[in-house]
């Protein structure tokens, strides 16, 4: 190995305030170096039901497909669509950032149909327009939408949509990516009907991991498909098969991951979701006062804004690349800058699940204050 | 969360000997326990490629794209097929197992024609079978194998098929799950175009991670599609993007994951391959040895057993489920049950990476004894 000159892993201690990955109790990574035991023992199809337990609980539904997939969120996207739909299918898809268009691209690859809702960035899409959508194209297969848009920092109004899908023949279809364990996500209350998320935003578990969970009106959607899903990988009707009780071998689950996701819902839990939801919630009131006071305006649509992923434009004469440099390097500060259409021009001030503290704001202000002599 | 009564993680000290994951040294747990860093982080872009450079000594190729795919050891399969074949093209698949089924079930789903090429479970194929299959099927995209059939426990030849495939415009596909890091796998001398693996096996890293190498013709053959490819989360021409220097944003990477890898790598370079494959063969001698004293009788062909996965045929009167089950939970040993058609008939005995230790035969072989009163 002297060769190839590759030391010890050593890297600094990040405060990760950006869009995600966010940082990682020490609990959860103690757990990720737990030794292993096989993806069949016993004492690891327990892990796994008290798993599928707590995510019940974290998206508020008693669906017993409720699992996490072995993939980052972008793979819970995928198994989201590919599950649901087949070529010739139609599908409404709401765009208003980067994973808006993300969702185009992967139903795009399905062979279907899609029909897009648009709106600026920055601001939520009328539900109405939604249903609108809905109502012009009987026989759509899904409705799909993000709930927090992590590109640009608005939180998208869901209950009224799904309200009106439930009685409908079309699947509600929601990406709670960043969103979920930092506000609300009532998936069966909302009438949800495929949800995902990933591990590294407010469940503050590192990335690898996409929860999701599909409603009994969307297995059967799964159960009377006419093809076979286009992935092996993501296919959920053989995946249930080793997460229920029949522990059909489909593929090695990521043992580790699964160790390290289990701590942190344990963590979730005895904090208790509300006062998690109430912690962003107040923080994030706090970091916007902040930077206001520095100049930094706020981008996403007022009264829509989310807690933990806040999107501010920067004051005038501040340049983004070098200062969120100088954060990173000087102060070991990670934050976002902009995504797609809104790069160079914004910034994305995570405040996500273990990062979310007091100390962190205050670290980051007193930075901000240094580099722009304020 | 008391309602939910879900404690410390608490699992028992395994010892695995089974078809994967095997034990994991304590210095990848180490690793998986770092804080993070995030994915962009110029620390972390510094870490891709060091993990890069060890994959690439450790396929022992120059292929530039050399990665871990973000996901077990199928979705690399999965990755494999989808990103070079569309609609309407020939594949030749070699069949001698379980994994060579789920090949084939893998590139059925992306519509194309699959010609089989099918052996006895137990027994490698002829490499002249699979050159008269591609001779016999001009314009077959591409033809693929398991190097290590990790249902059977025998391991194929491929250089001449590799060989045959160089010089022609069809691409050879090989899985080395099992074979990576126990076996020599030489992607460049053997003509092989594209080629994944796992973590979980001979490298020694938990599960969730595919490292996946293609050839400049496999890339050629990438980059002339007609079609994008049908998966947004395996799409190649993205993912390279990501892990090239361009840094495009595509996922999240799995951060502690890669953590793990790296320093599995090192690991193993550390060793140096050429004792470690001597490890490999030499213990896996001593096992089936003992093994046969107590009755056990060889499966896989004779000259084409891999010394990572012993699969044998269990002695007259006793019983699969009881014996497997009483060494684990007596003696915390896991060995591997037979997949398919040999189920209940064999069993699969794993010397991977960390697990291959003289002093786990020993204790096997000690408990087999006792529990079968020999």
């Amino acid at each position: 190995m002297e060769r190839l000159n590759i030391g010890e892993l050593n890297p600094s201690p990040r405060i990760l305030m950006g869009p995600g990955p966010s940082n990682v109790n020490y609990r959860v990574l103690r757990a990720l170096s737990t030794p292993l035991v096989g993806h069949l023992d016993p004492q690891f199809l327990t892990l796994m039901d008290e798993t599928c337990e707590m995510l019940r609980n974290l998206f508020q539904t008693k669906n017993r497909l409720t699992i996490p997939i072995s993939g980052t969120g972008s793979s819970g996207m995928e198994a989201s669509f590919v599950n649901f739909i087949e070529p010739g299918d139609t599908v409404i898809i709401g765009v208003k950032g980067v994973f808006g268009e993300r969702m185009v691209d992967v139903a795009d690859r399905c062979g279907v149909k899609v029909v897009r809702v648009d709106q600026e960035w920055g601001r939520v899409i009328d539900p109405g327009k939604m249903i609108q959508a809905v109502t012009q194209n009987p026989g759509a297969k899904l409705c799909a939408i993000v709930h927090a848009e992590t590109s640009t920092g608005a939180q998208q109004p869901l209950s009224e949509i799904g309200n009106f899908c439930r009685g409908r023949e079309i699947l509600f279809l929601v990406d709670t990516v960043t969103s979920l364990a930092g506000v609300e996500v009532k998936v069966d209350e909302w009438g949800i009907d495929i949800c995902y998320s990933g591990t590294q935003k407010c469940l503050s578990v590192p990335p690898g991991l996409a929860p999701m969970t599909v409603s009994p009106k969307g297995m059967e959607v799964l159960r009377s498909r006419k093809s076979k899903v286009r992935s092996w990988y993501l296919d959920l009707s053989m995946i249930e098969r080793y997460w229920g009780e029949e522990r059909f071998y489909h593929h090695t689950a990521p043992i580790s991951m699964l160790y390290g996701l289990r701590e942190g819902l344990r963590i979730i839990f005895e904090e208790g979701l509300e006062a998690r939801f109430r912690r962003h919630h107040i923080l994030a009131e706090r970091l916007r006062m902040e930077l206001e006071t520095l100049g930094f305006r706020a981008f996403a649509q007022e009264g829509y804004r989310l807690p933990m992923l806040n999107s501010v434009h920067l004051p005038q004469g501040v340049e983004d690349a070098s200062v969120r440099k100088r954060l990173l390097s000087d102060y070991n500060i990670e934050v976002g800058g902009g995504l797609g259409q809104v790069k160079g021009k914004i910034w994305r001030v995570g405040l996500m699940g273990e990062a979310c503290r007091i100390q962190n704001i205050e670290y980051l202000v007193a930075a901000l204050r240094e580099i722009l002599k304020k």
